[in-house]
């Protein structure tokens, strides 16, 4: 079972994480459990050198899980770019929502984060599959649904509508 | 679908670890995607401070992923212990073999790591679900198949003997 994914789009520096951060606890306020996936461009450090995880990684497995009696690490392979969705499908059934991060071509309903000081163009058109715009510039896309960066409460609303009618 | 899972135990410093890191190669060669759980009993970090990823966590998201193009990171909430044929079914589906470490009590076949220099007795019995002993002290369950701590290929042949069996 895959859970809904929703891709928030933008540029460099539009405040994405951020209102990733400040969306999470509006949609557990709301009793759902939440998944997030952030995609990294950078090479960035996945697990620590010297941890049996990474020992059993770097000896060859393919998938390699730290478990302790509160959460639980996992460190794969990807080695093709995959996609939210795909994504979703194969790790996180657990969750009833899923907030990606970045990933700007991959298939499925975007909401574009546009800050007007950053003085760009919004990153994604509709035709994208964007369903609406988290910003301070209304005046961008004016046939979509529109939300204040500081909203959060509405954008949550607004997701949980989303999903109730697809 | 579940892949499945070899659970091995043993005491503390019995050899666990390194034994599970020389199969991984023995397994990988013979055309085996590997996955590996490690319990860890003591508290580890999983994620780092700070990270976009460990935002999301610390923000309330049950599951947080990090994906590059090469690999990818998850923490998730492990709320109930959870034992290695779970884990495998939820998240591990790609494997064809799954290698677990320090889950004694959990069900599923067994392989113990057994070291004369330690000075104990077997940490599980038969009726625990041992297939196999590897160890230095072949007069121990003499009715199991043994191998010594060295021959890692024999190991293997061992695990993919009994899966065709299975």
């Amino acid at each position: 079972m895959a859970p809904p994914v929703f891709i928030f789009v933008g540029h460099s520096n539009s405040g994405k994480t951020t209102l990733i951060e400040r969306l999470i606890p509006e949609l557990t306020h709301r009793g759902l459990r939440v998944a997030t996936i952030k995609h990294a461009h950078h090479k960035v450090q996945l697990d620590t050198e010297g941890k049996d995880s990474w020992r059993y990684k770097n000896a060859g497995a393919a998938l390699s899980m730290l478990v302790t009696t509160s959460a639980l690490q996992l460190v794969a392979d990807a080695d093709e770019e995959r996609e939210p969705m795909q994504l979703a499908k194969r790790f996180l059934g657990e969750a009833d929502i899923v907030l990606a991060e970045g990933f700007s071509h991959a298939p499925g309903p975007k909401i574009e984060v546009l800050r007007r000081a950053l003085g760009k163009p919004p990153r994604c058109k509709i035709s994208d599959g964007l369903i609406a715009v988290a910003t301070d510039c209304p005046e961008t896309y004016p046939e979509l649904p529109h939300f204040t960066l500081d909203d959060l409460a509405a954008l949550a609303n607004f997701l949980l509508q989303y999903l109730s009618q697809t």
